[in-house]
């Protein structure tokens, strides 16, 4: 399922309207950069200082020189300002031109942005309402963890698990690592509900430390629920009470398909994802 | 260090004399493409029709349905009668614009070639004849089969270990993935030459399946040597005869320093270099 419009709305390069970049940039010719995707709701930026943060840290993981923040926040703001009611923000943010051949940074590239805005439609209520479908899938997430956690640009793996499947009633594909522990989706986190605790994997090997994951980890006490970040098996997540994915677009979904078997919706997760929905920081 | 010089002499975007991209091309947004670096020498690109098999087997791979390849090799050809007496040319093939957000490919894109050139300088001589400094790098390559064997656009690892070290007076740096095995250099594929034995690591589940490599496997037979694909270990390594590197801008290179150890230098590799030197095809 690819989702939105064909075309971005609007698309800014170091803060000018432009829509291309020069070939020896390279997050083209190595994936050297980091993204962010962030949910434009009615005009609010949704935790938009989390993903600016999250931004910067893969950015220092990366050893790339970023240091426009206040400009891109400010982008940020003007896109939002002119964003239809529901819209998605890409951030990009790459190492720069290349000024030499070869994997080697010279030290001095200039770190380019790269924002584009998209229109975007709500999810439809009834998945919402209802819960998604999801499968399991066959390609294992390679363990590194110099990359795990920070949304870099070496999205490959993605790309190769989401086209495993083409039918329009799956929403996700869960992935497990080299070794068969879980990580997330192609595009989500996941968590299950078992009693009071609210676990998700860890993504210190491989997977993206999403932004609405670390909120739902903030907020699982309002609920009296015991956020855990540990390994969940195939059959623990069979077995919860409850599953749910995250991401700055979907916010909270519940599952009620896992692998072709129907699991049940908590109405917890019902009330973490309406209350996620109104928070905005 | 880098190499070569800051520009490329021309570059062309599907044919055309371009230096710029859509920032919407999957390269640039997932590293969703694939990329070959040929050597042109007085002319003649070197071991061309390996380089576009290798580029046809990664979009295979990745499913990109690349089918420009007369287009393409009638741009290498024009690139090559423009060249300097020693040029590298670099060809990228990413999945084209997205035709939507997310991972997912809508399976219309079209397929994007990028061909840029570059002048080079020859190895130095007494890099030549004094064999390279090689040091062992502390990143350690991820475990994908999916995406091991094939040059594809995700390169963040070899950046990160390319950063790993500043003194000109290394060459590059040997890795071993995630499990402790030998697998190559950052930019270079590694051979041991034990006895009549000539082995290089399996690419299987990371690397590149180098086409010099395969060259030296494929020609080891004239100079009575076996060639093998097996595992090699840092003890086997530093037990060699002796260590030599290979990829399409150096040939093959031996290696004379290996971690601080001095590494002799066998007259076989000598031959084997020259032997490959004059090689085209």
């Amino acid at each position: 399922m690819s989702h939105g419009a064909a075309e971005p709305l609007m698309t800014w390069v170091d803060g000018e309207s432009q829509s291309s970049v020069s070939i020896l940039d390279r997050g083209l010719q190595y994936g050297d950069g980091v993204f962010e995707t962030i949910a434009c709701r009615r005009g609010c930026l949704r935790f938009v200082a989390q993903h600016v943060a999250r931004l910067q840290q893969g950015c220092e993981r990366l050893q790339i020189a970023f240091d426009a923040h206040r400009k891109l926040t400010a982008e940020l703001e003007r896109a939002s300002r002119l964003a239809p009611p529901v819209a998605i923000i890409k951030v990009i943010v790459t190492r720069g031109d290349a000024l030499a051949r070869g994997y080697g940074s010279v030290g001095r590239e200039s770190p380019r942005r790269i924002v584009t805005m998209w229109p975007d439609a709500p999810l439809p209520e009834s998945l919402r309402a209802q819960g998604a479908a999801v499968r399991f899938g066959q390609l294992r997430l390679a363990r590194n963890p110099r990359l795990a956690g920070i949304k870099h640009l070496n999205r490959l793996e993605q790309v190769l698990a989401r086209a495993e499947w083409h039918d329009a009633g799956t929403f996700e594909s869960l992935l497990t690592d080299s070794e068969g522990h879980l990580v997330s989706g192609t595009m989500s986190n996941v968590f299950a509900l078992k009693g009071q605790t609210l676990v998700t994997p860890p993504v210190d090997q491989c997977g993206v430390a999403g932004v609405l994951r670390a909120v739902v980890l903030r907020e699982a006490a309002h609920f009296r629920l015991e956020p855990s970040i540990a390994p969940v098996s195939v059959q623990r997540l069979l077995n919860a009470d409850a599953v749910f994915l995250t991401n700055a677009r979907i916010g909270v979904l519940p599952v009620s398909r896992l692998g072709g078997r129907t699991i049940p919706i908590d109405a917890r997760t019902r009330a973490l994802a309406a209350h996620v929905e109104q928070l905005d920081a």
